[in-house]
C-alpha cells in the first residue's frame, strides 16, 4: 500500500498554479507506540494556507520543496496504538494533504475527536461545525455581538465562514447582508443561507446596491477580505459601527515583495469605528461553547453550508487554486476517502 | 480702530507656508442686536486646521483667498447685545485668527463661557482644560481606559493631546510612555509631565528604545500620528492590546492628490488588536463631566502643560508653520492680546 501525498513542488508567486505543488506516491507511514495510524476522508481547503505555505502564517513555517501541503481533514482512526484514540473513532485532526497520517496525538495536530451523536455530516467539521464555524461564532458572538435589528454585513457571504456567520447573526435578530463575488455566490447566500440581501461586489455599482440593501447603514462589518472592499464599506458604516477583522483575501496572493497599497486610517476615525482583530486559535478552548451554541442549528437545518467538493486527493492543488482565485462556491473540500470503509 | 486678521492667500501644497497667508487690516465689526463682540486673547493651533483649511476637515468648508483662518480662541466680551453674555465675561469660542469677532453665540461659534472660579491660566481653556484636554480625558476615560499598572504609549507625548492623555493614564495608574520627535520635548514629557519614559522616534534605534521602555509590552497606544510609527507601535502591542486613533499628523500635510501609502491590516489581526477611532466632538456634552475629572488635578498641578507661545496675530502663520513641522514645543499658541484690559 502507498499513501499519495501532494507536496510543494515551488513556492507560490502570487496567485498558487496546479505546477506549484507535486504529487507523489511515499510508502505507508506506520504506527509506533504511543500513535495511531489516521485515514483521511475529508481535506479542508482555507485561503490561511496560502500564507502558511510562505511561513506568513502564525505558527506555520516556511515549507521547502518536497513538504506536503498543511491541512485538517476530517479522518479515521486505522489502527492505534494510543491510549486515546481507537480504531474506528472519527477525529479532526492537521494530517496534511495526503490520504494517511501517522500521528502522536501531540499539540500540533490539534486532534480533536468526533462526536458520532451530533448528527451532521461528517464534511461539516471542517466547514460550519469546524475551524471556519468556530471562526464565525467567535466573530459574531464573542467580538460583535450584533443588536437585534442592526444591520450585519459579511464578505466572502457563500463561503463557510462568512456564510455561518452571517446566518449566526440572523439567529440572533440581526439582518443579515452579505457581499460576495458571482451571482450564483449571491443566489446561494439568500436562498440557500437565508440571508436578507446579498451584493455582487463584481457588479459596476455594487456600493449602490449596498446602499440599497442596507436602508439603516451598517452597524457591523465581518470582514474577511480587506482591500478596498473593506474601505468601501466603511464608508457606509454607522457611527461606532464595528468591523471584526478576519481575513484578507485580497492581499493573500501577494507576491513575495509584500508590497501592499494598505489603508488611510482617517475614514476609520471618522466613523469612530470599533475595528476587533479576529484569530480563530485563541477560541480553541472555546470548542465545546460553540458546539453547543451552533450544532443544533445545523442539525436543525437552520444554519446551511453549501460545498465545493473535489474528489481524489490527486485534485487538491488545481481545487486549491480555484479557491484562491474565488472560483469556488461555498465550502471547498477535498474528498479523499470514503466516509464508510 | 481696526481688527487684524489672518485670511487664507492660497491653499498650502504639501506642507504649509507662511506665505500661504495674508495678514490684512480690517475694519472693526459692528455689534448688532442679540450679538457680542468678543476679543482674542489667546488662538489655539492645532493639527486638525491643516485639514480644515483644505476642507478635509469634518464641519469645515475649504477655505478660499481671504477667508479668515479658522480657530478655537480664548476671548474676553467686551460688549453685547446677547442675552445670555455680559462684557467681561471669559469665553472659549471659534472666533478664527484675529483679534476681533462678533458672535451671534449661536451652534458654530460653539461659544463655551470660562468658570472664573476654577483657578487654572486662562490659557488652560484652549489646552488642558480645552478641546486638547477633552481630546486626552475621551481617549484615555471613555474609549480606551486602561488598566492599573498596564503599559500607556502616547504619541506627540509633548503635546496638548499627548501630553495630557498620559497624565491622565498615570493618574488613573497605568504606566505612561512617550513618544516625541525631539530629545529636548522627551525632556518635558518625563521631567515635566512625569511620565514613565520618553522615546525620541528620530533616533535610529527607537524602537529598540521603546522595547526597553516598556518591558512588558504596550497595553494601550493613543496614537496622534499615524504612519509608520503605528505600524513600529503595534509590532509592541500585546495580544488584545487597544489602539485609540485620534490623530494622523504624518499624513496632514499630504498634497492634493490625498496619495498615501497606507497600512496593512494584517498586524491588527493577528496582534487582535481593538482599535477604536476617536473624534472628539462627540464629546462636547461631557465637557461639564471633564472639568469635574480634570480642572482638579490642573489646579494641583499634578497635570502639567507647556505652552510654545507666539506674541502677535501677525505671528500666527509661521507659529502655525512650526507647529505643522513638528518643530514646536508643546501647546501651540498665539497671544493676540493681555489678559487682563
Amino acid at each position: 500500500m502507498t499513501n499519495i501525498q501532494v507536496q510543494l513542488a515551488r513556492q507560490p508567486e502570487g496567485n498558487p498554479k496546479a505546477s506549484d505543488f507535486q504529487v507523489m506516491k511515499t510508502p505507508m507511514p506506520k504506527v509506533g507506540a504511543g500513535q495511531f495510524l489516521a485515514r483521511n476522508i475529508y481535506l479542508s481547503l482555507d485561503p490561511y494556507m496560502r500564507g502558511a505555505i510562505a511561513g506568513r502564517h502564525m505558527g506555520h513555517q516556511r515549507l521547502n520543496q518536497g513538504d506536503v501541503i498543511y491541512g485538517r481533514c476530517v479522518a479515521e482512526v486505522m489502527e492505534s496504538q494510543h491510549a486515546e484514540y481507537n480504531a474506528g473513532d472519527i477525529v479532526v485532526l492537521e494530517s496534511g494533504w495526503q490520504q494517511f497520517y501517522v500521528s502522536d496525538g501531540g499539540h500540533a495536530d490539534e486532534v480533536r475527536k468526533v462526536d458520532p451523536g451530533l448528527g451532521a455530516p461528517l464534511s461539516a467539521h471542517i466547514g460550519a461545525l469546524g475551524m471556519p464555524g468556530l471562526t464565525a461564532w467567535a466573530g459574531v458572538e464573542k467580538l460583535a455581538n450584533p443588536g437585534l435589528g442592526s444591520t450585519f454585513v459579511v464578505t466572502a457571504a457563500a463561503g463557510p465562514v462568512g456564510g455561518t456567520a452571517g446566518q449566526i447573526a440572523k439567529a440572533k435578530g440581526a439582518r443579515a447582508v452579505g457581499i460576495a463575488g458571482s451571482d450564483e455566490k449571491c443566489r446561494i447566500v439568500v436562498e440557500e443561507y437565508g440571508f436578507d440581501a446579498c451584493v455582487n461586489y463584481k457588479n459596476k455599482n455594487w456600493t449602490d446596491d449596498l446602499k440599497a440593501a442596507c436602508p439603516n447603514g451598517i452597524d457591523t462589518y465581518f470582514d474577511n477580505v480587506g482591500g478596498p472592499v473593506l474601505d468601501a464599506v466603511t464608508q457606509q458604516l454607522n457611527l461606532y459601527g464595528k468591523i471584526v477583522l478576519c481575513g484578507l483575501m485580497s492581499q493573500y496572493n501577494r507576491g513575495a515583495d509584500n508590497a501592499f497599497n494598505g489603508h488611510n486610517m482617517g475614514p476609520f476615525v471618522g466613523k469612530r469605528a470599533q475595528l476587533m482583530g479576529l484569530v480563530v486559535y485563541d477560541y480553541y478552548n472555546r470548542m465545546n461553547e460553540f458546539m453547543k451554541a451552533v450544532a443544533p442549528l445545523v442539525n436543525a437545518k437552520r444554519l446551511k453550508f453549501h460545498e465545493d467538493r473535489a474528489n481524489g486527493i490527486e485534485r487538491a492543488p488545481e481545487h486549491f487554486v480555484k479557491l484562491m482565485n474565488g472560483q469556488n462556491t461555498g465550502k471547498a473540500l477535498v474528498v479523499i476517502g470514503p466516509e464508510k470503509a
